[in-house]
């Protein structure tokens, strides 16, 4: 970095006014937006959708692989794919950052640059946050809202017996992408001569350092009539979340591994790294997709969109949540999250 | 602590569970509360105002002298306080907390009992969260949602030239009960054999480890037909916030030392520290008392409320922002918020 500034040159309000003053407001739902106690929105008649999340350095990310810029973009992407989940659009997010010394005002900028450009991507509007300092690490918490018409959300727990599971997009990228960090970066500790070799790998590494969240799916939904019986995003794998549905629904399941999409970048990185692509569409996390459940009736719906798979149905609880492998076994979907994998 | 149960003998998710299987929703507003990707609101025709604020260990609070269920607690406390200062009814939050391994299931429980103890006490939801673990420290994100009828919120920047400058309670004990503990802890550190000695204390200490928000005020406002025609939170300092009034406001202002609400203990534990009573008033901070301005005309509705002062006006801009002191000189308000003790 050439140019250095450090904080406290700025002070607190200093810095906040750096960091927000090109905020330009978009939506008509914003009525007041920084700069006050509080925003207030005004959902006109809709209902409101809030989610929040936080990622923690060292534990959700690690900044000797990770741009500022992508940092600032995810952070925010997490956030409206759990917006999307519940059937909504979202509208406004909050942020509150907490940063080490080491941190200086062009560092932040750069982060507040992928943030921005999130917001602009999705149509959202920054509407409000906190900035302090931290004894060690990078801290980011961000809330975002959203808005639904009324009773137009949807849940986890109604799925429906004989309803089609779907994902959207395709699994397990974002987890070869992080495994091939992590490999460089072990190997340039080992030896910092090595420079890290990513050629073609950007689809992996892009799924796990800039993800995006599936707006043109809800978007696919609305002009398509399609309600679905039951949604969530998939944050920590296919398994975990195909559990959840199931538990909430009181439920079982079938899945079909002949079914699961898996990107040609992702499949040969697993090869390349001796991991099972399955293994990794079922367990990786974080590759912020989709997945819901439809009536059987609404299959003529999907069936021509290329970014919509259907792998498997929902069953009545006592025939357990399996998966079909492609010999023709049955095993039992276990909850192994991301957590698995660290 | 009697018991240790370690986190990871329950997992995220049972985690999640054991820390939100209580949840009590008391607001029809709240239409899904946590257990899904995010929670769906229905304010019914009022708006939203949003706020959210971060508490850092080491930076915004001590473990060594604030007990984890006050501080549960102050961390719901210190965001309703931004939501009245709106002129709103806060309504929900939601919760995000990240720790380190040295926390124990019990230590958490204790956190969120006071947290639960705040939302009972101001009738608010906890309608969301995420929990994740830190490197080193404790760091709680509060995000909360109040309503408030279309276009009744108050800003910051509409005070009117000749409105009276209010505050409600008093000021300056938070941060003399601050000076205490940490005066204490000094002590205790030079000299483990020495007890903490915080007799006659219970006053201002209360005021930093227990804060309230001043809910009462708000009601005060609706019952007696009264707009303030600007308000925020006393968090930084009434010095910071009536700059901040007068700036966003494009305003002067007056304010008169012996019009300061220092309550009694406050002024003993300042004798007894050498301090000035009045400097603590006006940049101690953390009181969360609301400062607020009105008309002239509404002077007779909060004259008799001894929960409120009027300590000075709004003046054109160009007669500066000052205070008239007991011996009748004249001195500008200086920025000195909260920071300039650390």
């Amino acid at each position: 970095m050439e140019n250095r500034t450090e904080i406290s040159s700025l002070g607190e309000f200093g810095l906040i006014d750096h960091l927000t003053k090109n905020i330009e407001i978009t939506h008509a739902s914003t009525i007041v937006g920084v700069g006050d106690d509080g925003a207030v929105i005004d959902h006109f008649g809709k209902q409101t959708v809030i989610t929040t999340d936080m990622l923690v350095e060292g534990v959700h990310f690690d900044l000797m692989y990770t741009p500022l810029k992508h940092l600032g973009y995810k952070s925010v992407i997490v956030n409206l794919s759990d917006i999307y989940a519940m059937n909504a659009m979202p509208t406004q997010i909050t942020l509150n950052i907490a940063f080490s010394n080491r941190f200086s005002v062009e560092a932040l900028d750069e982060f507040y640059e992928g943030v921005y450009h999130a917001c602009r991507n999705y149509g959202v509007d920054l509407v409000g946050g906190d900035t302090s300092t931290s004894g060690k690490g990078f801290i980011i918490s961000v809330t975002a809202l959203g808005e639904v018409s009324p009773d137009k959300f949807v849940k986890r727990s109604t799925a429906q017996k004989g309803d089609l599971i779907c994902v959207s997009g395709d699994l397990g990228g974002a987890f070869l992408g992080l495994t091939l960090l992590e490999r460089e970066k072990q190997i340039f500790l080992d030896n910092p001569q090595i420079q890290p070799d990513l050629e073609n790998e950007d689809y992996i590494v892009g799924r796990i350092l800039k993800p995006e969240a599936r707006k043109d799916i809800i978007e696919f939904f609305a002009s398509s009539g399609i309600f679905p019986t039951s949604m969530m995003d998939i944050s920590d794998g296919l398994s975990s979340e195909i559990l959840h549905i199931s538990n909430q629904s009181s439920l079982g399941c079938r899945l079909y591994e002949e079914k699961l999409p898996i990107h040609d970048a992702s499949r040969a990185a697993a090869f390349k790294f001796g991991l099972d692509p399955t293994l990794c569409a079922l367990s990786g996390g974080e590759d912020y997709e989709l997945i819901f459940t439809l009536k059987q009736d609404d299959y003529d719906k999907v069936r021509l969109n290329e970014e919509i798979s259907v792998i498997g149905y929902m069953d009545i609880l006592e025939e357990g949540r399996k998966i079909i492998t492609k010999g023709g076994n049955t095993h039992d979907i276990t909850a192994q999250g991301w957590n698995a994998f660290k």
